[in-house]
């Protein structure tokens, strides 16, 4: 007997393990297509440079709403799908815009395309596209997914004059889900993606008829996340292939300032130097163990510039207030944004803040908001990173007690989040990355001791005024008595100047 | 602006996302790749009916141990691979002989292609495929993966006369890695192998030239699991738009009876009244509203016979025992095979044991041992259904108190075993496995209640023996001399008698 062999497309491998996409149950699958394609909008709105709107609708497919059949539409109005790539966008495993080396919400380029996939294998229904670039069309696609050729099937094209000059895309196509289950996970998820994108007009009506809406407070954007060219300590053999393959230098010291982030012409030389590669050398003439050697020469080359930051696009000081007020209403709010740092040759900045009384609940130890690259992260919080960092510290010597209205948040934006799951639930360990989350969270931490100090000084100073306020008119007047005076002392200078002096 | 899209291929989407493989970090992926290619190993030892000699062979790739570079050699005596697929096998992302409705070790198709692409993009060297399936030919290929095309690159083919008539595979690859962080981790593993497949022989040499050795302990090994038709309840639109498209048969009727799993003409029949469908209807005229009501009234039919386990493969308890006494060396073993149980339409059976005593060691709650489809599950344990099994169990009631030498084992075997992550860690919370698996262990843990009572109580009489041993006869001279007697009465037969009534 002997082992029979076949292969198989991505949609199908992805057909046969949604469960590592974050399409485990019905439940789950409604959050992660919200979240998906929601994300998809928040990144076409910024390259459209235009503050998002968005609308999600979630309907009964039937009249029996016991079926668990939903309807999910989500528009924007973001740069739109150009029309020859709107069918693989949606129907194709592994197509999509996000393969590039620049701060995205989505990652895997799986999310729009999981999402409709998981509802045409649950529902055996087309999804229906309707998506403009603001040129003179609009576009209607009604696609399928052709699970073993990993391709679409379009089963119906039109095209509409566009007379308002819209951009923007529209996504509608019927799942089994569980609305009611995941109902507080996906109205966190909106919240959480509001206060994140202050800038964004979020709108939810649920398949009760319920309306959700999460207005913006401010237009103003942070610069869009810019490409980046690969820098060289975060480069590995594959790479350095696939530049040979593609440039168009013929010499060495010319593929090195093209290709690498911040590589002058000088660096290039002092780096050809100490590895011993001719100036001149033609990168096409490589062979495999050269190949090789260059890798580890880059990864010994000490004088490198570290990546900067400049493609990178966190949210910014005061957007992050903006948001926190908006959403979490708290009396208090300590923002830091860290310089920004690198893990294996990739550029990234961490943001924290502290948010505290005011609308904030009290109880157990605190509450803490994660995001990355500006969407929120919601599942598997004791794995994360950023969880493990705030356990490891002493809040008690930033004078913080249990039962405290406290809210945390983490926010890390790179070219490179270090997801360990396909899901986006939560980041990994990495030492740079915890390194930068502890001094952020310690930063706020001490901006909330501050406050916490200077509020106990100002309550024992109001004791103490109390304390005289009661007792210095009984003291003046018995003293007044005592001395046989008529008139007593002037009792208001007093409390007044203590009052000032606290 | 608008978005630029791109297509990438399988490969380049795990190369990218190695992490979601468990392959995270150098120390993650020597043991990684070990276990995939072992596991390939056992599943074609199966195949082939052999008891399983794996060889692992893991050295230093250069004579500087500092740079992290080895070279993994494993050696099996399976089914061997046929020559036009071998390039295929490890040099193309999704294709394997994992795709069917059977249990096996492997599971996504990505394991030994996987290891390969590691060390490729981690040394730019080629992997060296040595494979026969016992005919005349032994084919050695040299290959790498063109990662971006997700097609092989055949570097070099050769074939020899197999004069020994030997079939097996030889994998050899070299890749970073960072084995002595690895190596408790690997061992484990190892060890663990060697205990639920103990009819196997695995030898390991590191990189130190240290042999590690698993002898078997048996040659007989369980039925080899397998391949069955799928479930009416376990089935989606899309797997019966595959059946109906492959399907030669032009009824009904005929559709229904050849290609699900124990569906008589009888059942086939009462399903076909009950849901209104005629029985000579051609499936292959079924339009895609007719074939999800057929699926939703698959579902709701309550008399298609459960899933049939005699496709599953389970250890046994004779087996279990063997490994356990093996590799734990306990004093006592009790194990327990639930009967056959499903859930989404697959079937599935767990096997539990505790081990007592002897080798085991103290200390702590007890030391858990998980196995899915006989292969050991060494990590995320806290988030495993068994560990939470384990934990909301009242074990005092079993006379278990901390400290006591226990070990405990849990198999589940399935068709489908429902992983949360691609890198097979943990087990999902399946209500209907979680149950199998409490009852299991209540079994097992009754067990060992029973042991340790009757230990107690034989303590009891020993001490109680021992009391008599101590006093009878002080009490028999005593007597004798009060009585005025010369001899004193015949105690030990009374002894004796205490004894054997103990």
């Amino acid at each position: 007997m002997t082992q029979t062999f076949e292969e198989i497309s991505p949609a199908d491998f992805f057909y046969r393990n949604r469960d590592i996409a974050g399409f485990t149950n019905p439940s789950r699958a409604v959050f992660a297509s919200i979240r998906e394609l929601v994300e998809n909008s928040l990144d076409a709105a910024e390259i459209a440079g235009t503050p998002p709107d968005i609308y999600v609708r979630l309907t009964f497919e039937e009249d029996d709403q016991e079926s668990g059949i939903y309807k999910l539409r989500v528009e924007d109005n973001g740069s739109g799908i150009v029309s020859r790539h709107i069918p693989s966008a949606f129907g194709q495993v592994l197509f999509g815009s996000k393969y590039k080396l620049k701060q995205s919400r989505g990652t895997f380029g799986l999310g729009g395309t999981m999402a409709v996939l998981y509802g045409q294998i649950t529902t055996h229904k087309p999804a229906r596209i309707v998506s403009s670039t603001g040129s003179t069309k609009v576009y209607i696609y009604r696609v399928m997914i052709d699970i073993q050729r990993n391709k679409p099937i379009i089963l119906e094209r039109r095209v509409l004059l566009n007379k308002e000059q819209w951009h923007g895309t529209i996504v509608e196509f019927s799942l089994e889900g569980d609305y009611f289950r995941a109902m507080p996970k996906i109205l966190e998820y909106l919240k959480q993606t509001a206060l994140v994108n202050p800038y964004a007009n979020i709108t939810f009506i649920d398949p009760k008829g319920r309306l959700f809406k999460f207005s913006r407070v401010t237009e103003k954007m942070p610069p869009p996340p810019k490409e980046t060219l690969p820098h060289p300590y975060g480069v590995d053999v594959e790479m350095v292939k696939r530049l040979v393959r593609v440039t168009p230098h013929q010499k060495m010291m010319d593929f090195l300032s093209a290709h690498f982030h911040r590589v002058s012409e000088r660096i290039a030389e002092k780096f050809l130097e100490f590895s011993g590669i001719p100036k001149t050398r033609n990168p096409k003439k490589l062979d495999p163990q050269e190949i090789v050697r260059f890798v580890q020469m880059l990864k010994r080359f000490e004088e490198f510039r570290p990546p900067s930051a400049a493609c990178l696009s966190p949210l910014g000081k005061d957007l992050l207030t903006a948001g926190i007020l908006k959403e979490l209403k708290p009396e208090l709010t300590i923002v830091c944004q860290r310089k920004p740092s690198t893990y294996a040759g990739h550029p990234f900045i961490v943001e924290t803040a502290i948010a505290y009384g005011g609308e904030i609940p009290k109880g157990g130890d605190f509450v803490l908001y994660r995001f990355a690259n500006r969407i929120p992260l919601l599942y598997d919080e004791a794995s994360d990173v950023a969880f493990r960092v705030i356990k490891s510290m002493n809040w008690r010597r930033y004078k913080v007690s249990p039962n405290m209205p406290i809210a945390v948040l983490v926010h890390t934006c790179s070219t490179k989040i270090p997801y360990k799951t396909v899901g986006k639930e939560f980041i990994a360990d990495r030492p740079e990355i915890k390194r930068e989350i502890q001094n952020g969270l310690r930063e706020v931490a001490r901006g909330l001791q501050r406050f916490l100090s200077k509020r106990e000084h100002v309550e024992r100073e109001k004791r103490r005024l109390s304390v005289f306020s009661k007792y210095l008119p009984k003291i003046a007047k018995f003293s007044t008595e005592l001395a046989g005076r008529e008139r007593q002392p002037e009792i208001e200078k007093l409390l007044r100047s203590v009052n000032t002096s606290g």
